[in-house]
């Protein structure tokens, strides 16, 4: 297994990529052909003592950040690291791809450069999230801010697929993110795209779920548009972060409470680790004909790691491949 | 001050509303017109000891229940206690109403008999909720699917007045919910309504809010459409939740955190509580013509209470008539 690397656009810089690419190389035994400035890789790699064993410089030192304009990887910036690996990708020269970069620039590039899956009408971001009993992935959650019914249906199927197959879920449990748990909600877009998804046997369609349920339900994939998917993402992660800040405020108290916060030191540790997304590394950018993932721009080298991870599974189990024949 | 108030279609019955409109009677001075099932509010009342005085029962025992489908209001249930309230209301024989009952029936009643303000083009739920200091407004936060940008834009109009006059915010500072800061996101809907909010120097517009900011952001007006704000109040409820009954886990997980557990036990209530939005109380139904509030279905006679004390503000500070003149 071949994985390609963008050790650019990450907000941690290559020194975190590099790392985690020596972990993924070791750990699961793949080939990591790793796309950055060759001079600052090797100088990282002899500072820290990172061995380049089964890692292929492809060297590369233009960047497209966070702030360029997200088609500019096709004109300005189509040099860049992040369009040279989706071109490589795209010529078969590895199996997958992952980057931390700008996700903007990463659905374009992939949609121009790769291609999507024949049939597919738009690619979507599906981040995996954690909730009570496990975790559950969103999609889509940003790249189409204006959704129609049959693309609504489209990433249905594909996160069936994906959970089935890469996260090993059984039977997974697909739901439309709705403001009512009855049959009919959310205008005609919601509705028609509901009609669509439970006329298809192949797939565990259960119906709408209110956003009040999302953190504590049992359903396995949650379809909405990537406006509202954006929102519920970003929303997860500022409520998260304000209830532990205000609980940390509560621990610094008074002395009581201070000596509640030395017994919970381990527990508040874990807890907080389990809610946070990024622990599960990178979103697929489903729909694509081969694999491409994007990392959190925040990424740390674990993080990273598991998404090279599952987009060696995406690839080792033909995701793409599954999806062509459910689509058509 | 004479507020009208429903007794019925409570999820908690009409003994809690009884005592809540016996408190606004005592603590605000206002007189109380209950409408309701006359017999068993008089068995109420004397079977608990809560005095009638300025409070007039008009008799109504016909209801509205949440599975009603919200235009029976104007049909089958033409008869009901909400429709009463409102046809009072819309008759002057009240300055404002408060209703716990079936919101979609309540938007649909309100507009059809109560009428909305000339020149607004639709009326929006606009509840306030808890963040890291203090409270903001989500408006709207579920009337309305389907949005156009001169609706949002008089969304961010009557929030700004509202905060101003009702919760005596200073200068309140109104922003668009998005999926990222930058002055043209979220597709043409948001990007016109930024623009309409952007040229209107008699509000405070602070631009584009993302999710993540929503719960720490000094925000006091949240603008989106009516899915938008029903996802974010509703994931708003379910994480709180969430958050707070994975902690109860760990606090009951050994020896050591139960102790924790007892050391912060009087912190954690007063925590859940100020994260609890139906606390403030009921949400205005902006842009009718007169105030008509909702009370959450499940309110306690305080959350009530506090509801029928908002009614009265708005009716006190002329919302609806500094709407109209700064509308049109």
């Amino acid at each position: 297994m071949k994985i390609i690397v963008d050790s650019l656009g990450s907000d941690k810089g290559p020194a975190e990529i590099l790392k985690a690419s020596r972990m993924a190389a070791d750990e699961f035994g793949y080939q990591i052909i790793l796309i950055g400035n060759e001079t600052e890789l090797k100088n990282i790699s002899t500072k820290n003592n990172i061995s380049l064993q089964n890692i292929n410089i492809v060297n590369c030192s233009e960047e497209i950040s966070m702030t360029d304009d997200p088609t500019d990887i096709m004109k300005e910036k189509s040099e860049c690291s992040m369009a040279e690996g989706l071109r490589m990708l795209s010529q078969d020269e590895g199996d997958a791809f992952v980057s931390a970069g700008n996700s903007g620039a990463l659905a374009v590039g992939a949609t121009l450069i790769v291609k999507r899956i024949p049939g597919i009408k738009r690619c979507a971001f599906a981040p995996i999230i954690p909730k009570e009993n496990g975790f559950f992935m969103l999609i889509d959650s940003g790249a189409n801010i204006e959704c129609k019914p049959d693309m609504l249906y489209q990433f249905g199927v594909m996160g069936s697929i994906y959970m089935k197959n890469v996260m090993v879920v059984k039977d997974p449990k697909v739901g439309l993110v709705n403001i009512g748990s009855e049959e009919c909600k959310g205008g005609s877009l919601r509705c028609d795209a509901y009609n669509l998804l439970k006329n298809n046997s192949e797939i565990n369609f259960v119906g709408n779920i209110e956003a009040r349920d999302i953190p504590s339900g049992n359903t396995d994939v949650l379809v909405c548009d990537g406006f509202t998917g954006n929102i519920i993402l970003k929303l997860y992660e500022g409520m998260s972060k304000e209830l532990f800040n205000k609980f940390k405020q509560i621990l610094l108290k008074n002395t009581k409470t201070k000596l509640a916060g030395v017994l919970l030191n381990q527990e508040l540790k874990e807890f907080k680790k389990s809610m946070d997304y990024h622990e599960f590394g990178g979103a697929p950018l489903m729909g694509i004909s081969k694999p491409v993932f994007k990392a959190h721009g925040n990424s740390d080298f674990r993080a990273f790691k598991s998404a090279i991870r599952l987009a060696g599974e995406y690839a080792k189990r033909n995701v793409s491949k599954i999806i062509s024949e459910n689509i058509n």
